[in-house]
């Protein structure tokens, strides 16, 4: 069923919403306000409001792992912005039965690829779409939270303005990952509160370098060779043990038993970590 | 359509909920179950919750920034008491459409002005309008979140007690906002998490003052004197220079391109701001 | 009315969630999103999501006083768990006319107790109740989240998997609590975002034990003996003199007006705190 007869079936639409707003200011709550304001029958999942400032990494990690835990159809709200301000285009995206709605800077396209891919893109242009006057600091609450509650209630997407080039899309660099004669490369991608380390490895190329679930692993990383086991969780081992495993989200994951991970081996986003493979 | 013809129609209403409660603790979700049990189709808006603890200028000026992008007729609720359980008032305002509901300590009353000043005032005092018993420590739970749900399922505000005069009510000190001879002084209003210093200074006083965008500004503050070009927003400047604007609720802005003005400058809510005038 | 019939008339039904899963990363908004494609038509009341990681102390204790402040019938969604992934049932709770969903490790026994006792216990087995796969480490998403989701549907406890003997379920040590010769023997339960230090010893027991409000306390903890009012709140002392009240829930708390006791005091979660019997 199409976003707009969901809508004329007097259906609430969901928005999921994440930004770098934090909730120490009134951001958040400011775009609640006008969401329910145009569109009082859309309800709002906050996905993630902490990313930190500007940090379109991280935004877009979040955003993706989470888009398909979403109500079929819901409308994706991501704000995240290095130089609010700056000129870059305000965007919509087709995905799948999904819309995202935000900045023009990368945040949205691992999420839409989430959601099977890009299959349209529009630039927000139509003056009617957004609140008027549009201030020059704060496009959340006057440009992409009005277009994302018009699309919830069933505003088609191509409404907010021009098509856009698929291939003009601003994209993120792709995360390293990749398998050579000896190693499986990565990058550590997001470090949660429990100091879990999860890296751009995964499940399906630990598959192909032939690292089996029940193996020693050999990790390489910043804090040099951590041994540990390849296990299905981390409730298998000892307490602050080093385990590796696939997490929840299909990657590897390095984790220590009850204890944070990213402090002990000193790891944070970006940084370079590889596998070494099995000799043969 | 007035609140009760809202609640008699079946339409769920509204409640932008403030407080100090902070999201550590359970005190905001016992406020939001006190709500759903009493006004069950209401729907609510954290606007904040991390004011810090008994800082009634910044719960005043969050709370007042809100209120217009909230829904109209919106109840707001608020919550911040440097000294819980000392004797004051509990208080009912009107303000145009909306009522506002919270401690009389002059949390609410920049946001009734906001909202087209205060039309009425009540004491909350009626025995049946409150939770029973009343703690003497959780307010929130037992007075104000009760009369919220109440006047947002359509309870007329004088139902809550004897009207109050209305220059009776609490105010805090007006942040200092004039134009003298050669200046434009203000001070700090807000800081918020990507360290832009927002000043008391509205548009309307620096229109009055002759400052126009384009220009370059002399800034006096407590590392000195700041030059910076009056902007129309921060993506105009390069990365960490300085840039002064008007933000997106009509107030003087002082901002870094990516980094946080509020550090680099030392200034902090409260803290006296200046802006020099052109010499004509 | 019985869940069922909540569920069978349309009406909405009620999630109160708490967990260890912070707001930085996205396992709220995930689980918020699980619940939301499963039964749109629930609504959910966050309790608290910065519980310490893995404090089931903490998070027990918010639990249980925020249990009586949701709406009547709601079900309790509680995670919070030490060492994931461990090997530790998954609960339905059966008290009053509440249900309670989370892991066999006590977390959920004293709100159940806070809402009329156990009654019945399920441990959660079916394979069509939860989100297949079950990953190793996200039982809130895959277990925890879909459980709640359908039981807030209508769906019976007893359809979760087999009965679970009551004297089986894990529960955590009481805190202390007692009437001694001299003394009222207990510990610090809760610190609060204000520094207010609940501890374990009730009204009841300070009834039973001859104090009463007006008189002079005398409180023995790691700094020695304070002495201090027995009052009705804190807005009776000068600022930041100590203060003991029977707090909103019912607990003696110890307090300074305006002011962390916890700090002054250097009082934690455990600490042995006891309040000296007048001498007759």
């Amino acid at each position: 069923m199409s976003a707009h007869a969901d809508a004329a079936a007097g259906r609430a639409r969901w928005i999921g919403f994440l930004s770098d707003y934090g909730l120490a200011d009134g951001f958040v709550g400011i775009c609640h306000g006008v969401v329910a304001t145009l569109a009082p029958a859309v309800r709002m999942i906050d996905v993630c409001h902490e990313v930190p400032p500007g940090d379109l990494r991280r935004g877009a990690a979040l955003l993706a792992q989470a888009a398909p835990y979403l109500p079929e159809g819901a409308v994706l709200l991501g704000v995240v912005e290095p130089m609010t301000g700056a000129r870059r285009r305000g965007l919509v995206l087709q995905a799948g039965r999904s819309v995202l709605v935000g900045p023009d800077n990368g945040l949205l396209v691992p999420a839409a690829r989430a959601l099977g891919g890009v299959s349209a893109a529009y630039e927000i242009t139509a003056a009617e779409v957004v609140r008027q006057p549009v201030s020059a600091t704060f496009h959340g609450r006057d440009v992409f939270a009005p277009v994302a509650a018009r699309l919830a209630s069933g505003m088609a997407a191509a409404q907010v303005g021009a098509a856009v080039p698929l291939d003009d899309l601003v994209q993120l660099p792709e995360p390293v990952a990749r398998l050579t004669a000896h190693r499986l490369e990565g990058e550590v991608l997001t470090v949660d509160r429990f100091g879990n380390v999860q890296t751009s490895l995964t499940a399906a190329l630990l598959r192909d370098g032939g690292l089996c679930e029940g193996e020693a692993l050999r990790l390489h990383c910043r804090a040099g060779e951590v041994r540990l086991p390849f296990s299905r969780g981390f409730g298998d081992v000892r307490d602050s043990d080093p385990v590796g495993y696939i997490d929840a989200v299909g990657l590897f994951t390095l984790a220590l038993n009850g204890q944070p991970a990213s402090a002990r081996y000193d790891l944070r986003p970006g940084d370079p970590v590889a596998l070494r493979l099995a000799e043969r």
